[in-house]
């Protein structure tokens, strides 16, 4: 293993990684808007609630915050293109939809359209808006959850790994790499374990 | 490319990706404890804020609301078998640090510990606390960053994608994959063939 004890202490910056580029549908489906936040998490699981930080000058802002509405997309690393163009260009003088060749579907709950090109995506509800500097967090109830048919098994399960989603590291993108566990396999294979050492 | 245009819609569910599965310290260097949080993310830029989000029933609540400080540390993938244990063990009956094998180092700024093994560390101050449901947000300055030694360049350049973070996704881990962009590539790449077009 490599060895990170030796540390250097530097101000505080804004960097926690892997995160998800999302691609954040905004607008109406007549004149839907896109921009790319990786400031976006979860911040409760019952209710569901997420967030996304924009900043006030962005064209997108006024939108979210008059309709109170967003759609939250997560791209697989084949978009890997779209969502750097979409961090980059503003709604304000381009249509970020078709200069991606992105489309643009209605969504179940909401106004703001989701984008059939990604395999998940949610449908968000603005609850309060927190300003913190260079950007405004809105907190949003994720209302409904949209999940490509082609990925979801005969069990119900979406096989979210399939889609081999985009990752964002430390102003880089990476596509998700090798499956090396799933939650809770340290104390199941214990468990395992002890039953051989037993019977 | 797949075809996810067909949705099948779902109602909300907490559920984005990738997201870090931080390994989140805090106590005190004496008496540390850690949980994994995967509820995690970037709120603001300037200044930089992040945000945890914790089951009020978890050990780690009390001593993070008690001192109002915690260090986010972002783990390698090797150390996913500590990340998993951290997250489903409690620091009321285990000492979390000894189980894992993980070693507390002081802090610059805060009374939480920073992890050794881990190649990056966020010493964060709470500024509000906002219950949501199932988990509190506590939203918190990042008042500094410790950088391993060992992958900061001669240009002064963390080189984070030598440390292979580990990533969360719908329950499972992850290594992060192959590189396949840069923040901003997709307009330099454009601005390049211009350039070769017209001269």
């Amino acid at each position: 293993m490599d060895d990170y004890s030796k540390k250097r202490v530097w101000n505080g910056g804004a960097l926690t990684s892997p995160l998800p580029p999302a691609l954040v549908s905004c607008g109406t489906i007549e004149k839907p808007n896109v921009l790319t936040v990786a400031w976006t998490g979860i911040m409760c699981t019952k209710p569901p609630v997420t967030y996304i930080a924009v900043r006030p000058q962005r064209y997108s802002y006024g939108l979210i915050k008059a309709s109170g509405e967003f759609v939250i997309n997560l791209p697989p690393a084949s978009l890997v293109r779209a969502v750097d163009l979409c961090g980059v260009r503003s709604g304000r003088d381009t249509d970020k939809f078709q200069l991606c060749s992105l489309t643009a579907l209605p969504a179940a709950a909401v106004s703001a359209p989701i984008i059939a090109e990604c395999p998940l995506s949610l449908e968000c509800r603005v609850r309060q808006i927190i300003p913190l500097g260079s950007h405004d967090v809105f907190i949003a109830d994720i209302v409904k959850t949209d999940a490509a048919e082609s990925l979801i098994d005969e069990k119900g399960r979406l096989a979210l790994e399939k889609a081999k989603l985009l990752a964002y590291s430390h102003g880089e993108y990476f596509e998700l790499g090798r499956k090396i566990g799933s939650f809770g396999f340290s104390v199941r294979k214990k468990k395992k374990m002890s039953k051989h050492n037993h019977h």
